[in-house]
């Protein structure tokens, strides 16, 4: 049976998958991505890993046709992590090159695949989740920031560099937010995690409505704080929800119009509000879109769960080469 | 040697072209679109026109392989033309079932493809303009309105409704200008002709700055006239010019983030300013693309002559099947 070995690089974490070609994770583990002297100690660290699961299998039916990598600023063509802000090794790193050439001196003659955590999220929707099928559709990666992995006809768009999809970095109001990014009014400033717990400061400082966040320090105010209030029916709240279904509705029209969709799905994160996003959303989204999409894009949650995504969309890599 | 038919439906005209695959337009005819007493009848019109080609050409080597529409509102996969606002028929056209049909019953059995004019005018670059071995790139249409083709992999991008390519009606001000599609702030509404000159007669009213279309009727005042004005350095048409490529910059950053297109071509209209805007284009596009996309997208205009570009593109459609 075809398997592949999913490899998710976090900040923190390094994950290991096994993975069947249907999306059972045979065999999981773990290491650190932090401590290590050199990133070419990391990268051993790696290919210990990989040839484990390897030696683990090697009398059984199993065969392990790659390795898929998903990571921070991970570029498709070029096999490398371009400058990540989240871990500790800096520069451009190159990942896939410097994995085969290792793995190859152990004996091991393994192709490796590496793209950025949307991406991989959206190959793994399109593999094992609500993507099976459905020739035309976006991921929306709703985290610390904002990432987006685009399906046409069927493929991932990488484009001419390899980091096309970043959604999360479309202007949608030119003198708006202060983004990381050295730009104004992106759409992850909005949507992302820290953009929707500063919309409820602002709307807690430019306003005076009742509101249980009242209660808190501002550097109490978060995310999951923000959900279950909402969920009592605080009204601030609910309009923190209301605005950043708006901004993101915005941002998902602008990217309909250029590459239309059948299908939106949303990952992590906010994602997992459920309704209190998934309602305005839809609103919003009919009334940004431009007429000729107008109810032609279904907007759901992701199919993939939470815990397996990053693992079995790296791992989809490999399955769809 | 192959040739295809190429046919360019516009509000006034409707002009066939006998297009080699090389883009050697061999022959060319015009009709009105005007002026039937039904749909029907100029259907019939286009049918007569396309045998009096497969005549005119029965004892040559040339064997023509299909024909190719562009049209307003076309939609490549229904094949038909869908409520064109600047036509005088109405509802949805089925432009090539009917026009398939209507040749078979006099013995001709042709094969017909459709699409919109800024996607023909995509495929025309693509086989004979500039776009030629680009395999990621947009073409944006500068008229009346602002229309798109969009290239990702080699391929044009249609999405599951067949009118993806929007970047006309991406919006970059949520509470910008009233757009003739219902919303605020498309990119049309800035840089189409008719965007242009409203930037022109906002400037006027709103400042008191010296400027040669002072002189003139707010009526007179045209794309051409500002030109002109600009060309002899007047201050206020440069600043419409600036502030025109601003706002085409952030739509083209944009659909830049979500494509990353090696390379942008203008086409009609504006794009005959030539540096005049394309200047203040590409440095605002570098302020306003994401960092990664820097310095990775060329903007030009396209490589196709204005009289031939609607023709060649329609043609190109049977060439690229």
């Amino acid at each position: 049976m075809k398997y592949s070995i999913g490899i998710d690089i976090g900040g923190t974490n390094t994950v290991f998958g096994l993975v069947s070609e249907k999306g059972n994770i045979k065999a999981i583990n773990k290491i650190s991505t932090k401590g290590y002297k050199s990133f070419d100690d990391y990268l051993d660290e790696i290919v210990d890993n990989v040839i484990k699961f390897y030696k683990e299998v090697s009398n059984t039916t199993v065969e392990i046709i790659g390795v898929g990598i998903g990571a921070p600023n991970g570029n498709y063509y070029k096999g490398v992590i371009d400058n990540a802000p989240n871990l500790e090794f800096k520069g451009v790193l190159e990942v896939r090159h410097l994995l085969e050439v290792k793995l190859s001196q152990k004996g091991y003659c393994i192709n490796v695949a590496l793209t950025n955590d949307a991406n991989a999220a959206a190959m793994g929707e399109m593999i094992y989740g609500k993507g099976k099928g459905v020739k035309n559709f976006i991921m929306i990666t709703l985290g610390t920031g904002v990432g987006s992995g685009i399906v046409v006809d069927g493929k991932l768009v990488y484009g001419s560099t390899g980091f096309a999809g970043e959604v999360g970095h479309t202007i949608i109001e030119e003198q708006g937010r202060q983004c990381n990014c050295g730009r104004k009014g992106c759409v992850e400033r909005y949507c992302s995690a820290t953009g929707f717990v500063l919309t409820a400061l602002e709307k807690l400082k430019n306003s005076s409505e009742k509101s249980i966040l009242r209660e808190y320090a501002e550097d109490e105010i978060t995310g999951a704080l923000i959900y279950d209030c909402a969920l009592k029916g605080d009204k601030l709240c609910l309009d923190v929800y209301d605005y950043t279904a708006k901004m993101l509705a915005i941002g998902l029209a602008n990217a309909t119009a250029i590459t239309s969709p059948e299908k939106i799905f949303l990952f992590g994160g906010l994602s997992r509000s459920g309704d209190l996003l998934l309602n305005p959303l839809r609103k919003y989204f009919e009334t940004y879109v431009f007429d000729v999409f107008k109810n032609s894009v279904s907007i759901e949650l992701s199919g993939l769960k939470d815990d397996d995504a990053a693992i079995l969309g790296a791992a989809a890599l490999c399955f769809n080469k």
